[in-house]
């Protein structure tokens, strides 16, 4: 999906597209009363970097440039891939941090050979500085776009940062390829966002690290298609106080992403980020009645002839008044990467903005691109995707000394 | 679905069925911090009405006691409804204002026989005086849930009270049965909720009664079925900044309602409603590039092998990033009926507390239950099913003297 | 559609595309005994027509060459039509018999000017002969794959060929222009084939000139889409005794086709070719006990967003042992013109076989292509699409001198 | 099932309900020419036994009634299973032949203790034998309306009777129960049909026994559910010649079968017999432009919010004129032993009747039944319900004396 970021921004920088799905460049937000008609878009009213000014870097198992990448990606038409062919084909990308251990059926020739994991970090961190220096850049952010890694349980070496940093001396099985980039990100100040459901900095080791740096870090896991859905769908069942007895979600796809998930170690990361979503959403023990009874099921099939395209299907079992059975039925037929390059887009603006304003750590407001949010210690995450567009706005506001926004209304009736 | 409710809260008050879809019997809400995990129920942090308490009334053009009407209604099960059938047969409907010329393809036996309208406004508010002594009650609230009548132009006799008056000793044809009951009501400083699409008491000369007599006022038309639904997923694909360039529902359904909306000018009255909908949401005027083409059409098909169930089909084209398409296909297996009874008797509680609360006219907090809110002149409605949710919960939280929910959340991260 | 015909078999012929859903290009048909293994391709059964020798020509109200026509219509992607550029660029329309009267909400410049019907069709039929010999031809046929129009009643001048030619000169009302066609073609010894629902040549004075001249004709409707499947699926419900209380169909669609059918009076010419289908072959009359319930209700709708792709929802109420309840639910997402191209193709092929083997008159065989085949007087239609194969394919092996196939297989096992 | 196929049986004999799904009860037959009007039902025209006269008995694991375990089984309405609750009661299962290690996660009380497989199908006689003379019946036939086995690799003991037999006293791990059960029928001369997936009778050494004894015997697996759906639309497919890249389907069941399916080992069985029908009906090796991409996946996911009732999701990527793709999605809510029990019902009055008229061996004129049909040695078999049920149909034409129906209808235009 790299590759639909960088020509995306390309051709709307060149006003051939839109930048459809992007808050930060489409979005308004209202400030002061309703009848104060004041709803600038987001860009003029927090300072967010221009459009103008990204440089894009990657790094990638297979060396071909962005123009060829994005050709065998399928996602774009060849006719827009061809309105910034000599953009794309600038972009080459750095040898890449891989261990095949941790996403399976997937391998390529463009890999670094550091001795150990803290060597290969080492690497990255030069990788970071050069790409900086030589583009003339104030400030780098990077966002994973990489395939998903197996799930690991939690070990002690995550546990901080020294046995973390033992552990890369030491090659740690447990330590991921992807665990190396956050490393080496964050040593170096430089935020970082996490689009895929492995943990990487989401463990207390990277997560003292950004603390320490004062570097802003969210993630994990981008939410798009079916997630996303259900995301929708759930807060408005619940709202509704509608019941829910089963919930069956299946999907089918047919590029490299399905081909990884139909492994079942790959799977069972993105099991647990997907299936997280609706026990909190619905709260399970707040309304028992409601939703103990709740089987939720998530599948993901490989199914070829569908392409990069992307197909989910769900199947609701609710409940109403007295217990009443009715069902609901959703046919998605999405992009995966068409949904997904904007989240990238607006995570790298955003994350940078927090980084001026000082905000180290997680980015509880960023919840609304992710299917599974980093929270504070002791926090449950919000995962209804209106609460999280409302936090996002909040704090918007409030970073910009607006006031907050509470939809009471109550002065244009009583006062 | 008047029947719905009844039978309903007799099989809640014995202990039979839960009021699942009621938020004023089964929501909690939060208060404070997230981490304080005070969220009580609202019915107990609000002093609603008991259900034990309630007593109920009805005017019906078929005289048939609220056993007989229900059996006939076929939504609940025969068994379901034997379980409550004494206190059912005691509910027999007073003879009711009605005039075919309102609602098409529907006549009765049960009818008052006023000389003029006013006579009849007369007549409903001794009905009103009667039911309320000889029940020995305190409050008496009033929510239509008959059929919808036909699409009427606004006309000067609209305009204030005293042509409406006027209007009503003239037997004016631009005064409808439902108008008449509205006017009975706030006449007698009854709060009238309205869960039709016509206008009823959204007319200046009955808001100006409202006013003048401090009587609380809600409606439009119950927000079931698939306009629930597209208030669900329209926030969702606005919230993500997708674009949209058509959206098709269509509906099957096979009782009275069915009929009724096959005759044209019922459905004008309710496709008004279905189609603002969309339009609020998504603001068009705000956001030209991702909605200005957008289609729009709904569709409601008598089909009587449907019965008293329902079925929403809807097709939604959207499209994201650098404008590639997608669809959405949704598909609701739905009762009416059954997501309409909790609406009926939330808003009865609501509207009753609102006007212990001393607050009269527009209840625009009532929002959540409406597909057509009423507000103060010059304020557009708020659709957003999650927006209308918070303006519930936070203006419980005022009245109630707790603080507002923003959803910041700033203190956990960064005091 | 006329233009994915001519343009898809100028690719076939270049070996750029395969001429899918056509059966005289790609079918086989069994002979013998399973066991013998013989199951050549119809076009090496029978001796029709090469493609190679097919001259393209057509009259259109718009005087557009086929490469300008075929990009408007938006069916065929602009880089296929950049392949046979030339190709279509060379054949420019005739000037067009027609009259809005007959087609609502259509009209172009390039039509004929006759003093009367009569006059039209003398126009015609020198068409049609300078036609033939300007391109050296042995043979003409003519397919009408125009729009539908609109729904006449029968009338006395209809009843028999020396009225209707009375009519043609009197300019009768109940002429409609595909009638002057087809009299022409007729007239000419063309066969003549309808692809949509009007009555065209399926009226006495008509199939008496057919027969009168031995010249084979078809139609009406061609077997597309929702009707496709309706004929599918209805056929399997039957043939397993399952009841059916509904069928419930609702198209959208986005081209000239929808606009046209939106206007009620050419819905109506659709509607009778659409309802009737089920009605034949689940044989009401035969089974009451499990259709004589059937709701069925055909609905179509434009909707502007879908273009030339079309979309069909159908929902099956169906009952199985003891009246037990099911439903089958279909989305249809397809396009009609390439449906409908190679149904074209094998009717021109099929009918042009017909007249060559001296078979004049309807051409009941060519059901299986036809929403509303005609038949013999006093014969019911078969609609159901396996019989019509089986019909087809049996002609075929009779026409050959082979064994008709009948599946009893008794040889295999009791001989 | 088998309850199901009991209580319908008794409900329909009192006249409390239909055999709806039952040809042998309902359908008609078409004799002569179309024009003759002789369509017969096929009860009337083959001898059939009557309903009256069928006595019912079963195996079963459980101990459970009749009664009880309709009841279990939850398919019938508690109402229609009161209504024959004597009848019913009084059907107590004699001890089964059943070894969990052929069917995983099923287990119960109620079965026989042989020392060996010989011996168990001895006692398997006994019962039959008794059955029969207990209840004063002519005939008996037996249906295998139990779970599926799980999948079995041809060995050598199946290769012929004699093996077979000595496997069964060598208590051989390749003979599973269904196989002693089907032993014990063929060798008491009782015709055997197979209802679930697994060999059972077709290895060699049974269908000799069945040859030896001109036993009859049908199988595999009743046609019910998606793949009954599927053989209804491939026919359609392929007599279009449309092309298919792809076809997913999912099934979400809730019942005892489900719970079975979701062992690997048993779903392999159902896997094998639901991924041929295709292979088969399109016949990829003749039309490889069409089908040799074809992409076939079956799931089946237990659900248990779904109960008895099943719900199969297909999509089906199709591709038309010049490949031109399309889609088609399928939703079925369906009940399984809803259409499985009529199944039950014709094969059992089926088989007698081919006992009566000296049929031995495969009956392949019931593959309209059959997801998997028995044929002849070297024979493929035929999974086109529509060319199946002219192959039944025209088999009793045959038995009749009447001619065999061919639809060539010549005589209608050109005598």
């Amino acid at each position: 999906m790299g590759t639909t970021v960088i020509a995306g921004v390309e051709l709307i920088r060149k006003g051939l597209a839109k930048p459809v799905g992007s808050l930060t460049q489409m979005a308004t937000i209202r400030l002061g009363r309703r009848t104060e008609n004041r709803t600038p878009k987001i860009k003029e009213f927090v300072p967010l970097e221009k459009l103008e000014n990204i440089v894009f870097g990657a790094w990638d198992i297979f060396p071909d440039n962005a123009y060829e990448a994005a050709l065998d990606a399928g996602v774009l038409s060849v006719e827009d891939l061809n309105k910034v062919r000599p953009e794309l084909e600038h972009i080459v990308p750095m040898a890449a941090v891989f261990d095949s251990k941790y996403v399976k059926r997937l391998d390529g020739p463009n890999k670094k050979q550091g001795k150990n994991k803290m060597e290969s970090a080492e690497q990255l961190m030069e990788d970071m500085a050069r790409f900086k220096s030589q583009n003339n850049l104030d400030r780098v952010v990077i966002v994973w776009c990489g395939s998903t890694e197996i799930f690991l349980e939690p070990v002690p070496v995550w546990a901080d940062l020294e046995s973390f940093e033992k552990g890369l001396s030491d090659n740690h099985d447990a330590i991921s390829s992807s665990m190396i980039y956050a490393y080496a990100a964050l040593k170096s100040g430089i935020p970082y966002v996490n689009g895929a459901p492995h943990m990487t900095h989401d463990i207390p080791a990277l997560l003292e690290l950004a603390k320490k740096n004062n570097v802003p870090v969210a993630g994990k896991d981008f939410k798009t298609g079916q997630t996303m859905m259900k995301t929708i769908l759930a807060p408005g069942i619940k709202a509704r106080m509608l019941g829910c007895t089963g919930w069956f979600s299946t999907n089918i796809l047919g590029n490299r992403d399905g081909e990884v998930l139909d492994e079942p170690l790959s799977f069972k990361s993105k099991e647990v980020t997907k299936l997280s979503v609706l026990e909190y959403i619905l709260q399970v023990e707040k309304y028992p009645e409601l939703y103990k009874d709740l089987y939720h099921k998530v599948k993901i099939n490989y199914y070829p002839p569908r392409g990069d395209n992307k197909e989910g299907w769900d199947n609701i079992d609710i409940f109403g008044w007295l217990g009443y059975p009715m069902q609901i039925k959703v046919n998605f037929l999405c992009r995966d990467s068409i949904l997904a390059a904007p989240i990238v887009l607006d995570l790298a603006l955003f994350i940078d903005l927090a980084q001026r304003a000082g905000l180290g750590g997680i980015q509880e407001w960023l919840s609304f691109y992710l299917k599974s949010p980093m929270t504070a210690q002791g926090l449950y995450p919000e995962h209804d995707l209106f609460i999280q567009l409302i936090k996002l706005k909040n704090t918007l506001r409030y970073l910009m000394g607006e006031n907050l926004i509470t939809h009471l209304g109550w002065e244009y009736y009583f006062d």
